[in-house]
């Protein structure tokens, strides 16, 4: 039994991962054809054609790149952590700034079309995910990539490091479904319930959205997908466990 | 170190339980007030007033109840596993009864008032939400309270059950999340970006719905608060050891 279950887990894996990357691209192309389409298409010009980069800029950044940062830690698992941890840092890097034009895409529409800012539930969520995910991004730089804090605090904060990253891409994910729900009910309240197809197409990538998130929290905590020890790690259990057994860690 | 751990860790423990009640019981009041101070109150007529016993049913059943039956696992973690199993079975049925009747609300107000049904993302994500519950509840009857299956097939299962139960609470978070949005938007449109004091209200009750969310997955997946491991888990344990190292288990 032993013998076939890393390989049935291994094929498992590869195809969940698969399975994730068809989810997230699907979802982003999706919102693409739904804005692009039946939207209008794309522009920088204060026009409704601005507001449509708000939703492909979310999901793409928000969504897809977020979860595509948090697996590469499972996807990676047998590479040097330091690298894994760059990619990490840099992907994340890349979801914050491709978030903040979709959120700047935002607001710059409501100022040009005197909307008034942040009253919907879909914008209290969406700014509270996106000021923790700045956070957690910092923190992240600060405590894993030029690590200022001793190991122990380190091995401390690793698991809520973990935590909030998948409650920010849940968090994400509800913001997205608020946004699609509150985009269909401004533009096609009158046609949605006779199940026109705009409807239906973002109904689909709401679900669609819903299933990328359920697969990347079973990737991430399914426990024989995580990472195997390996030295570095070691180093870092053993500090944590000298602090468990009462003594005090040595120095990095 | 060892001797502070466990009582930092149970106050720590004791309080976060108390504030997830908090949440989760300010949430129903809330829920509770929306409708009955600003939509109207409630009645079993085919009116508005019977919609509104659908947000409520659903705010105590899926997201309340739901979590709270999840949360027995915790709380009791020192009492016998076979009471805290019917415990956290009754709860769920409570919340699967309470949960129907929500459901049969919102159906009874559309077709007294010819309002076409499950078109919207909330009611697609709702629907998808309500049925996974069910079969969840009859898998678990299976498999852990009249167990059906070999000891091996549900330590198999089990952490199936564990991720599927949490996953089904945030589905039933982010659902109620669209619901509230969509009522506002059909209900107080023209005040809604004016602050409406009902817009803040509902969206207060969907930012704790959210924080309730974060609380119990928290509660649920921290390595200290789970169960110390007692006779008939350690049974289990064995079963699947056995399984595992290539014997077969022997029956219950």
């Amino acid at each position: 039994m032993e013998d076939l279950s890393p390989r049935h887990g291994g094929s498992m894996f590869v195809g969940l991962v698969g399975a994730s990357q068809v989810l997230g691209l699907l979802s982003v192309v999706l919102t693409g054809v739904w804005m692009g389409h039946y939207q209008g298409g794309f522009a920088w010009d204060g026009s409704a054609q601005e507001f449509n980069l708000h939703p492909l800029c979310m999901v793409l950044g928000l969504v897809f790149l977020q979860g595509d940062a948090i697996l590469v830690y499972r996807v990676f698992r047998n590479e040097a952590k330091r690298n894994v941890k760059l990619l990490h840092g840099i992907i994340h890097l890349l979801a914050l700034i491709i978030s903040i034009v979709g959120v700047v895409a935002v607001f710059d529409f409501h100022r040009a079309n005197q909307i008034p800012d942040v009253y919907s539930l879909h914008s209290w969520l969406g700014l509270a995910t996106l000021v923790l995910f700045c956070l957690q991004w910092v923190m992240g730089l600060m405590f894993f990539l030029f690590p200022v804090a001793s190991s122990w605090v380190r091995a401390m904060y690793l698991p809520v490091h973990v935590f909030c990253g998948l409650a920010l891409l849940v968090m994400a994910i509800s913001t997205s479904l608020l946004g699609i729900s509150e985009k269909l009910l401004f533009s096609i309240m009158s046609t949605y319930s006779q199940f026109a197809p705009e409807g239906v197409l973002a109904n689909t990538l709401g679900i669609l959205l819903v299933f990328y998130g359920g697969l990347l929290c079973h990737l991430v905590t399914r426990e024989e997908y995580k990472r195997p020890p390996n030295p570095e790690e070691e180093s870092l259990s053993v500090h944590f466990k000298t602090l468990a057994e009462g003594g005090s860690p040595a120095s990095p």
